[in-house]
């Protein structure tokens, strides 16, 4: 053992099985201060958590406090409009700034458990939930052009190519296309709330019967000449109703996201906002926006109506016509009751604050 | 404004004014104490994640010296694999424990991109990635049973009720549970391998395959009488294979389950792990297993010659029954290539370790 060579042969044997040492004990290192930063940063989390929700409770308590003073005549209206004021910039610093990634995150909802388990889809960082709602926007944008193009493209074929009749492959890759798109804003929606957004329930709510629709409407059978134009006439009407629906979806986007940008300056609105719903930010151009949405809608019903009666009248009598017919009217009728009820709150809103002041609300939150 | 009467109603302004300064103290003081744990932790995330990518590296370089000083003959065999073994246990700790949080995330895939946006998926608890591990097995579980049900009662009722012939309405609604199971499964395992499971790359795409099958087959026009029971052939053949591919399933899904616990306990898989892919654990009953998954895969692709088959002799002549007749032969010949590839590494993985001795390993972990 005293041999040189043999104790040189040794060395490599030796110097491994130190290093190996070494890095058994660096990893049991690491693996402790993994445990400690992980319980030290949630107890950490737990507490800034209960102080936030203390806060706001106070705010709550106090801004009732003053309303209520108010009518009792204690308290003079201008102070307690400038505290109602400041409380609201307080309220806002909370839920727009870092100490909101510690309140306690919305229900999921039935949705996105249904399709992705338990699983937290917050992001506690507000650069990762601006970036979501950012690629949720030209998602949108994107989507809007083809919304238009394809049925625009369908109709035009069925002129020029198709001597007035559809084939059924292209329209069954339009509704998938629709199941796709409707499926991931139901999604991209979800993900939206969870992170703060105050996106209306009635928006995700309606993706889930046009989903709904698409998925009925890859089941309809596309009817072959002859008599085709009769019978195809409900997908007529859908792809017209699309090119409308595009259009106006272009100009709102277009004009509300202006909108959105100028209100979010002015602290009316919070970055995480959309402008899906259709009837935010319209205020200034009411008197354009306004008619062309009631119109859209009136057009839908007239769609789901003039569907339940070709199935009244035995043209084309199946399931899918009835349900999509009733999907139409149903959207219709929840477009319009939300478009009613944006305006109203609006006016109420207008009635009660005659000019708010809300300015430089930004400076406070960064 | 000396009267008393006056002041005492100047004083809840006063004290409310009072408390709204507090508040915006207090909120200052939140907002900044979020942003500093923000920074904080974000800063000592960035730095263990570091130290264990170093370790990570070094063990890997440490076992390829060792190794190569084995093929050399400077090391003796014996010591090497103790010395393999311990840092193979230490690879373990770094991959199962805390630590494993901090290593980078995995890419999340363009479906889960395409779906849900640039939201991050992946839990930093160990107890939620089991939670979501666990749901995920519950939903397989419940699904199975209903994977055979549905094609059952279906073919009860085709047979009791039906007069031989579908109607459209029921298989439709199957199509649609299918589209929205296989979706569900996407979806879970794409989160799943996020979350650090090793679940074979084939079977997520075996659902994406299943899904593009399900949504294709909702197109499928559901032939009518007379000639029906030619006609629905396909579908017949279609419920038959998912009935026996449902109870393959429930019985992998059983006894694949006990032969993870055990692995995981002998420290041979990790948590995350799953048994979704048809050949994991196989050993021991393979005499068992084997025959059983090779003959699905036989009547898989029989399935899919047959559906090709009538689409040559034109019977039914839509694309739909061509493309979902070669999907079948995909999936097969998919499914068969990983069953094998999974024997073989198994085979290998013995011949080389005659006798593997990873006992107690877990007692290092926890």
């Amino acid at each position: 053992m005293g041999d040189p060579a043999v104790a040189g042969g040794d060395m490599p044997v030796r110097n491994a099985a130190d290093e190996v040492s070494r890095i058994v004990e660096h990893a049991k290192e690491l693996q402790e201060t993994a445990a400690s930063l992980i319980s030290r940063t949630s107890e950490e989390e737990a507490s800034l958590r209960r102080r936030v929700l203390e806060l706001r409770s106070n705010i709550k308590m106090l801004r009732s406090f003053v309303d209520s003073s108010v009518k009792k005549g204690n308290l003079d209206p201008t102070n307690a409009g400038k505290m109602i004021e400041e409380l609201s910039r307080v309220r806002y610093t909370l839920v727009e700034g870092d100490a909101a990634a510690f309140l306690p995150c919305k229900s999921h909802g039935r949705f996105l458990r249904m399709f992705l388990g338990p699983i937290n889809v917050r992001a506690n960082l507000k650069d990762v939930q601006l970036k979501v709602k950012e690629e949720y926007n030209n998602f949108r944008d994107s989507t809007t052009y083809l919304f238009i193009f394809f049925p625009l493209l369908l109709l035009s074929l069925r002129s020029w190519v198709w001597d007035g009749c559809f084939p059924a492959l292209p329209v069954q890759l339009y509704q998938a296309w629709l199941l796709f798109l409707y499926t991931g804003l139901s999604f991209r929606e979800n993900v939206l709330r969870i992170n703060g957004s105050d996106i209306r329930p009635w928006w995700i709510y309606h993706h889930y019967c046009a989903m709904t629709m698409a998925l009925i409407s890859l089941t309809w059978e596309i009817e072959k000449a002859p008599n085709c134009a009769q019978k195809q006439k409900g997908i007529e009407l859908f792809l017209k109703w699309a090119i409308m629906q595009g259009a106006a979806m272009l100009v709102q986007n277009r004009y509300q996201r202006k909108r959105l940008y100028t209100r979010i300056a002015l602290g009316k609105a919070r970055r995480m906002d959309v402008v899906w719903g259709e009837t935010a930010g319209v205020e200034g151009q009411l008197w354009f926006l306004c008619p062309m949405l009631f119109m859209l809608q009136i057009f839908e019903a007239y769609v789901g109506v003039l569907l339940l009666k070709t199935a009244m009248d035995g043209v084309i009598s199946e399931w899918q016509v009835v349900t999509c017919g009733i999907l139409f009217i149903v959207m219709a009728v929840g477009n319009f009751a939300n478009t009613v009820e944006t305006l109203l709150l609006k006016c109420r809103f207008k009635a009660k604050m005659k000019k708010p002041r809300c300015n430089n609300i930004v400076s406070v939150v960064r």
